[in-house]
């Protein structure tokens, strides 16, 4: 796929088929991971790799719409220090999931409300905050488009995306 | 460029030419931005594009490492509310530093530690912070080695990156 139009293209893949996610692409997945910038170069990132099913079901409990993570053959948990390290995760989730979308793979992000709990689950160390994972897999032909059984546009804020012109500010606001 | 290259390949670029970034990389820039994904698609991102200088060179001043704004063709602010929009915010500022990169524009970051300035400057909204600033530009051949005119290895945490096994951890840390 064209760089450009990979950017584009990504979008949320809440159900998957029971392919497995390849090894050769889980390997660039990490590797993009690897190379994100962050702040200072403190690449304050750490990941927990999880194929067991039964580690991926309990995961998907801990986030109000975190139950993709069930269905998954593949979740990466992220881990950064608290404070401004968020925003470097935010990087290096995309990163990861521009990485899967260029083999054909689709993500979805689960946001953990109870991280604590995530923390325990993997033995994540103090220090670190287990705010986020991603599932990868293949998309799910057919696939329902609601969100956890509900109508998409009862879980969003928005459905498609706002015009540049509700975005944008030239020189000032 | 092929697309998982793209992501490999982005370094963070602190010294610019004069050459102005063309109107069709920043629509560009603006609609990877624009097509980023959000929790709940929640949007929660606005931008202010900056190219007079006067106001770059402003910028430059309202953070430690924020010089290679005041050199920039191009800088875009990112302002996000307060809390998990951080995340989103690095998202979004990953995706159109990658957009840029495959036109060949080169970016770096910088973080705004005053950022209270930046949105009186700009007039941004309560609401907001305007914690982040893009500055873009095509990379200066033989730029200098150094950040803030220190070695690179005095200000950064680290050079070059971790190795995958210093970072990933499978089933379990």
């Amino acid at each position: 796929m064209e760089a450009y139009q990979l950017l584009l293209t990504l979008r949320a893949v809440r159900h998957f088929t029971d392919q497995p996610v390849p090894e050769e692409s889980l390997a660039r997945i990490l590797q993009a991971a690897r190379w994100t910038g962050s702040a200072k170069n403190t690449q304050p990132w750490q990941f927990v790799v999880v194929r067991q099913r039964e580690t991926l079901r309990l995961l998907a409990g801990f986030g109000s719409y975190a139950s993709h993570l069930a269905g998954a053959p593949l979740g990466i948990v992220v881990a950064t220090p608290p404070g401004y390290a968020l925003f470097d995760a935010g990087r290096v989730t995309q990163n990861m999931m521009l990485a899967a979308w260029a083999d054909g793979v689709g993500s979805c992000i689960a946001s953990f409300h109870d991280e604590a709990l995530a923390r325990a689950l993997l033995g994540i160390p103090e220090g670190f905050l287990a705010h986020t994972a991603i599932s990868f897999g293949y998309p799910q032909p057919d696939a329902p488009e609601t969100i956890e059984g509900k109508p998409r546009v009862e879980v969003l804020a928005s459905l498609g995306r706002r015009a540049l012109d509700e975005l944008v500010h030239w020189e000032h606001w």
